[in-house]
């Protein structure tokens, strides 16, 4: 928590209003009236005007269609740097030391070398393998099995009947930055974490992105190959299927049982129909709406047109 | 070990017939008289015909073709969903947290934090860095070095001369499973192991997957980058060179001094013949049956027409 | 340091000339009256002429261009198998299991299971999380934060603020093999390091290759994502920005506030001018020259063109 008056000052915005106490930042739909929030494009002017945040940061663009009752921080450009400025002062140390006072029960097996943090709960019947770290305010269901070197940063949950192989990473700071107009890179604090629902197996050497605000989620029933990027503030849908050197960009929303080949990836904030299947190495460029269909190539197309401009090609490159 | 007829009424299979101790579940190729098989498709009639297992799950399609001798495991449908939930009685422990009984040569210097579990054997000269972890009834030969934090599942073989890098994984699980009806996913437990045999090096953060039956291997020589994915039952050939980021579907067979270019891969059960270059982000989709070639592309072809193809392209944007 | 009549005789060359002391190998260009150097290509031969090196391994084709004062190893053929060989002589251990003598500022906060080996200098307020390796003589800048389980090999130089997530190799050896005549290959072992400058931040699972001579660095202020691979000899300028599973071969060099999408790669010894905007799964094959530009495509191309071509192939596939 941080008064609204003292963070406007530590960021460098000129503030004379209420001093309101604010404990997160969070998107303009979803923001409390103690979180702050922010405006950068005019495709969410809508949700501006209906905002319940306590308080927002925008440019003179928009600050007529800020609701009564929500607080203003004014600035004259790039209000998304000063929202990674602000979101310094809202995360949580990434480390503590501390072992106290964590909850892990008798039954489940805990290895050699394993890290575990203050406020941790592992329930029932799992094993966690020598070398993992498990983070502050971790919680595990039962019967999951970490194998060695995982590393689950703070605040994540996983499910029950889990497996995560080993020299995963689960919950590491999604990439996002603000820009200076210098070309420097400002953090955007990472301050949000990742659920991963009951029966999920995760793959080695796995990166899973915790979210910005939220949550990054993977599903029930959901299996991961190995080597997979997923981004902050991802949804993989139950029971979907990657296979190895997937790449989800941010804010990927995946409908549940689906399939994706090898090396496919997607752009960022598009959501793909549940059912969907892509072949290898398909780049997913917008959103996929009818459900049940199969997709190849990148750009992406449906699976039958690419093998017919496979054809296509071959009769180019014989003329 | 587990009796058949106990074991099918485990996986929810009527059986009246002979109480046969089973040891294991294996292909109809490779299946002995204590081990159980299953037929999935017609491609495997001849090899249902032929086969020595004990006993085999069947549909009624291919139940005429049984061999006498082999008991019959009946299933209206899926078979590959009833090998599936049969594969957990075959599965050993992942971790066993006793350290008791392993044979380190004492001219090896094992670092710190280091679990080495019950069964492993290190021959001289090793190093293995602090961080790592070796499952139980691992092999490594004589002046292997393991860099930090490398994660070698139970029962994998490394051979001689070997240099795994920090952060790999090998003997993690391979990616398996049968699909029920309502499209959930029931796991394959991946009973196979790894064998690398000597003098081969592998780079940091790669997954090497324990085959589902029998042994992924990566022969004497070969030579593998960093972020390499190889899936089970993978075959890689003597003095093999594999670039970063590649990734190797299930039972690619490699022959000897094939080199792969980055970011390139393999669709699954086909062969490359030896002496093959494939070109960077090569997608190979076929068996490869004639050595010494250079292909390019995706779906892949030959390098020369590939680099005809980029000139038809630029021809057609000109146009 | 080793005499060079002494290691002309251990990698087989016949040498009759003076015992100088050598410590090590280097390039035409930046070798020094000390440091052994070779030639392999026509195209160094500028280089061989004015090189400083104080011996060169050379056949008879470049011979007569090798500068007096500067001592010749005569080789039949294949000179960079006898670099390789050579590589071996300058290496040093890769892991040193003392713990003596490191330095880490009281201030700093050492996690549980980290491995701290001699040297190692470790400045103010920096957070090293569990199972974090630190190698021989590495040097770790003020406030920088290591996340659960990255190593990091000998040698190499993390600067101040830098933020390194879970898992990540830094340091590791590059890919590098001399080929005999047979199709083995002969690992040039990889001796020189890493630097990284202030203010870097670099995701999970990465792999950052130690060069083979000098260093791979990457530039102040600098972002790179998850599951990237940064080969040997690689500059990332200043400010650049990784999208997660690009892949950079060897000796790639990329100007300030460079920007790679998602799977884009790198061909090796090319130059990226500053201010270059790469799309996702872009693969760069050849220098770029010309700032500020934004590129497409494998082969890459202006990033017009690729949208232009896709039209062309939209048009084909219909016609």
């Amino acid at each position: 928590m941080i008064a609204l008056d003292l963070l406007a000052r530590h960021i460098g915005i000129a503030y004379e209003g209420a001093s309101l106490p604010i404990v997160a930042l969070n998107t303009l739909k979803e923001a409390q009236g103690n979180e702050l929030s922010f405006i950068v494009d005019a495709k969410h002017l809508q949700a501006l005007k209906t905002t319940k945040a306590g308080a927002v940061i925008v440019t003179d663009a928009f600050i007529d269609a800020v609701p009564s009752g929500c607080e203003i921080l004014r600035v004259a450009s790039n209000p998304y740097l000063y929202m990674a400025k602000a979101s310094y002062y809202f995360s949580k140390t990434p480390y503590e030391s501390r072992r106290g006072a964590a909850k892990v029960d008798e039954s489940s097996d805990i290895g050699e070398n394993v890290f575990i943090a203050e406020g941790v709960r592992i329930a029932k019947a799992c094993t966690v393998m020598p070398g993992c770290y498990i983070g502050a305010d971790v919680t595990i269901g039962e019967g999951t099995v970490l194998h060695p070197n995982v590393s689950i940063y703070r605040d994540c949950y996983i499910g029950s009947g889990c497996i995560i192989h080993a020299n995963t990473t689960i919950g590491c700071d999604g990439f996002g930055f603000a820009h200076t107009q210098t070309g420097e890179h400002v953090k955007i604090y990472q301050n949000g974490n990742v659920i991963i629902e009951d029966d999920v197996e995760i793959g080695s050497n796995c990166a899973i992105d915790r979210a910005v605000f939220g949550s990054t989620q993977i599903k029930k029933g959901a299996k991961l190959d190995n080597l997979i990027q997923v981004a902050h503030n991802c949804v993989i849908g139950e029971y979907s299927l990657l296979a190895a050197q997937v790449g989800l960009s941010g804010s990927s929303e995946l409908g549940r049982n689906v399939v994706m080949g090898g090396q496919s990836a997607t752009a960022g904030h598009l959501s793909i129909a549940p059912f969907t299947t892509l072949a290898a190495r398909t780049g997913v460029t917008k959103n996929i709406e009818q459900s049940g269909k199969t997709f190849a190539g990148f750009p992406f197309m449906d699976h039958k047109q690419w093998l017919k401009l496979q054809g296509k090609l071959g009769r180019l490159l014989k003329s």
